[in-house]
């Protein structure tokens, strides 16, 4: 899989949360296997936007953040 | 709002969408305000995922994404 490097800037607590579910996670899967970073969750993240980027609307990023929300 | 740096790595498909989105967003918006950027969509992203992060469970990032599928 062919990645591209991102500067993100992200709030402190999406990092601080991030980081906590890459450890739970990596705790409780089997031996083996790619690691789970707070990268891996990024790119999963993304792909949960994108699925919902019909829904996408808004002019600032609360909007946004309501247009996808469940 | 404190924004922290994170070096993410993305897909190129990924990456290429969040930046035709991003300027999709942008031209549709309203003039003035913060601009919206891949950073706001990851941001945004994050946020959905964290909804769900009780849902998250798997050993790699394929499972990981089915887990929180719509």
């Amino acid at each position: 899989m062919r990645l591209e490097r991102k500067e993100a800037r992200l709030r402190a607590d999406q990092y601080s949360k991030l980081t906590e579910h890459a450890r739970r996670l990596s705790r409780a899967k089997a031996e083996g296997g790619d690691r789970i970073t707070e990268n891996t969750l990024i790119r999963v993240a993304i792909d949960l936007l994108l699925d919902r980027a019909d829904l996408l609307a808004g002019s600032d990023e609360a909007e946004l953040r309501n247009s996808v929300s469940l």
